[in-house]
């Protein structure tokens, strides 16, 4: 039996907290929010204490795991603390958008064995799961070309942009992940275009709203990304594998399979799922069951810190690319 | 909130029993069944009593609604005392395979205004409601043609098969129902084709495992149901509304979207659900929902006894029709 | 080389000239039709000789085939006579609608051994025959289900459907036909329903615009067909083979393939074939190189004169099972 | 009647000549190729007189227009006696390999007033024309994305690859100037990724196989372009515009609407189109048609020389790109 420490009652910190309440190996023993009324509601619902503080939560020596879903800038102390205090941590991404800070933590943790599992959910739908299998199964050969299309339903209010760390560090740091789990390799090189389309007030950040970024991996295969902040017909969420013996697509699943056919055209009447926590709403319970059963089995997250700072520094570089005008070579040294 | 006995606590029940629990205007109070076990078991996960019989359950005054999920031939009995106690009633399909028995309890029940709901599941799958509404709507204009594709997995053990009340009793039921839900007009004249090409076990009970149906409707529209009591790609079930200005069709959904193309074709490869209780998990869960919510509001149910015992008053036909070779007029008087 | 005479110059047969003239092993020599116009363009623009009769192209010793693209009424007494005058014979469909008349007609041209092929286009549909390939190679093992709808754009004009004898001879002859081709086994009985749900001029000419057949084959595989004369959405045409092992379905081909996702639905915006020139255009053309090349190699056609006698003898039934109410045996005597 | 020479009777220059001959508008008057063999058989086939060089059939007053389907090199020379001889000229994409050399063309050419169409065949593809038009109509909003897929099926030899200029002259040339069709605005900056995944031999070329491009237009829309010199399942060509207000795909024809389903999944059994000349065949007539059809009524062409400019300005900057590491400013100048 995993006991958890919830840190962040939002929306998300909720889902988890029902999550880590339905897996009958784990069970939620603290929550801490800033806003203690969150805390008290969840820990209410799932027979849960709320925490003072996280630090309260972290000094009772029963309980084994973290789950982080609290605001961005408390993931690194969180994740410090927690591993000091030897628990098992998920957090959800991004781990800091400063790389400075990223790699500080990581030097804090260094001598700490504590697993650190990053919340990069997009590895745990059923069907990018599936194309990965097939790929790293060597269904479609060698993967020469990998294209993942990402686009969110609607633009995020301007001061949530604000200190978003900009649309690479915040909605493509997603798609940098899934593309190296779908490589199984490590990208050498970036280049990156971007616009601002849909708010003069996203430029005024500083920052973009309809990105592309071209990559190149170690083998010489290429990776295209494309994302928009705002596509009309929901969250839009495609990858496309191609390879020497073929290809794979990962499509957007249909809530509804109504076809209607009249005069003019056939139409799929099912719209695609709103946004993120709809659509992959089983991939955060498929996320969080891995973590409880591998951690309970004394296993490796599969996917970690590593992968976490990895995905930022590829970030980086799409905004270097973007200010140099040039191809950036990745290293992770 | 509406207190619930349960009777009958097998895999269908313990499908209810969570359910109810996940209602917040719902609890569970008590479980029968004739297996003690089965019924602590699901009483114990639910915080509800186990009962001694369906009587102790019946007498307990604070009990609002049953929720039937035993054996068929209890069916009619639990109606007529539920009915008696004044509980409100959810019973699955079919009411009984004997129509006498069925007209039997109508007049029973008939002094009582208990409200009485049949679970035709079917009625409430997202896409055949959807499909529902886009006729009743006008939007294929007049109904012309409506085929319905209905085909199980594998076929069921024998011994069950045995005790089933034949093909159109058992299974066809469901898509009678449906074409009455779906048309919105009663039925008419039946006509019924019907062979044995899965197990020849099945012509030794009379009954056979392919089953075709045609059915016209007042308005002379026309009907064709399609069973097969094995479908080795999983639980097809399918709708096509034909009209005067379109067509609506409600098709499969796919638990999993990936494709993949090679030399030879372009597969998806994310198969069928296996059978109900995967496919209409969500149905069954809204079925529920809605009973609660009107009974709660002092609605009568949208399907109810004597849908299920037109819909058996259709069966007992087809099978009429198989007999005689003839088409026949569909009598409900 | 085979020398073609044609017989009907209107759309059909013209559409059969170009054919004829586009095969490097086949000319065409002679063209008659009652309108002599018809006959003296369709012949000047393919270098033929307008016939002042049937009689005159059939005398021609150096005229191998003749191709019958006229009126219904006149496909027997040009069979006959073609036959006797020893021409290999490609007859649109059907032979005749009087059913007495085919059978003097085979008695006539029994002694005879031309070869005669009826013009059951959808068995040369690329689909269509790519399904039955399948079927008879056993991809879905034993086939136990067979669904072929079948919609024309829009109702013919009543004074054609007086003399098309009726929608059983006129429309669903066609997909008589393809049950059987898919089959591959004789039908045994029948059983109709019908309706007329688009214009009630069609009910005084004792004829129905909306109906489906069920049959039964001889292995006991079932078979529905749902026929309607006007369907807003084009011309649609679809056939589904279930079996033992699966399931092939052969939908209808888009001539655009642009999709359109808004904020409503995702669309496919290329609509159907209107009508089956335009459907079946190819699927013409293999119809007519088969011939010639069989007829070349001194091999029988693979669709003949009992192909065209046996779907008759299944219309007149299918009247039957309306008139009486009764399932019907098939017999072909 | 406007009457054509054709320059090159190889397999483009058969079509187009069968093109040709099937216009009522136009006729066939002479064939000119280096390989006197292959102008003779296509110009007797329509009867046209072969000429024994280009020189004499632009002599030919009679002669209104030409059609160059000889091979790259010969084009500018042609263009420009074609020009001087006051002939409209459709030819065969690509102007020359070398901008110079286009240059030098264009300065040639510009004080005749001949119509010059360049044989952008994607353009006139029933379904990337529909997409274009649904664009420019505004049905998606602003244009905010453009994702071009174009995969050939199989490597061509090295010795074609050789001369072809490269990948981006030879192949992606057709993309960036359907880009600029679907866009309508100017291509701004572009950066390429491209990798030899397929055939060694081509890196000995200083060539790719498997390439990316991501382009900007003034408006700020992004594109981008994947090829591949080899896709094992067919000719996959694919267009997808995003906008504002929804998205536009234009996906790949199915010859055969074959599917199957079984145990393990459910099948388009129709494979792609092999090449461009199936995919493209009706794409190519209907540029033709287009063609006579202006000319004869005085209209402009449709795409002209410096459609076929700008394809080869952008193709040399993707090199100039993959040079230097660099995002390329375009300058059409």
């Amino acid at each position: 039996m995993l006991r958890f420490a919830l840190f962040g009652a939002g929306r998300i910190g909720a889902m988890h907290a029902a999550n880590i309440a339905a897996n009958p190996m784990a069970s939620l023993a603290w929550v801490f929010d800033v806003n203690k009324n969150a805390a008290e509601t969840v820990a209410a619902k799932h027979d849960a204490k709320p925490a003072r503080s996280a630090d309260e939560a972290l000094a009772d020596k029963t309980v084994d795991a973290v789950l982080i879903a609290s605001s961005t800038d408390t993931h690194v102390p969180l994740i410090t603390a927690s591993a000091r205090a030897g628990k098992a941590i998920l957090c959800e991404k991004p781990i800091d958008l400063d790389i400075k800070k990223v790699e500080q933590c990581r030097k804090d943790i260094a001598k700490t064995s504590v697993p650190v599992q990053i919340g990069f959910n997009r590895r745990y739908d059923a069907t990018h799961r599936a194309l990965r299998q097939a790929v790293a199964q060597g269904e479609i050969g060698t993967l020469e070309v990998l294209i993942i299309t990402s686009r969110d339903p609607e633009l995020a209010p301007l001061p949530y942009l604000k200190s978003s760390g900009g649309i690479f560090r915040d909605m493509t740091i997603h798609d940098f992940d899934l593309a190296r789990f779908i490589l199984g390799e490590e990208l050498t090189e970036i280049s990156a275009a971007a616009s601002v389309k849909i708010d003069p007030g996203v430029a005024s950040l500083d920052d973009y709203d309809t990105v592309m970024v071209t990559m190149k991996a170690a083998s010489g295969a290429l990776v295209s990304i494309n994302n928009s902040r705002r596509c009309v017909y929901g969250y839009d969420q495609r990858v496309e594998a191609f390879g020497s013996k073929g290809m794979v697509q990962s499509d957007n699943p249909l809530p509804n399979m109504l076809k209607r056919s009249d005069a003019g055209a056939t139409q799929s009447l099912g719209v695609l799922h709103h946004f993120f926590i709809e659509r992959y709403r089983q991939a955060y319970l498929d996320e969080l069951n891995e973590f409880i059963d591998r951690i309970g089995k004394g296993l490796p997250p599969t996917v970690d810190f590593e992968d976490g700072r990895r995905a930022l520094i590829i970030a980086d570089a799409a905004f270097e690319s973007l200010r140099t005008g040039k191809t950036v070579k990745l290293s992770y040294g």
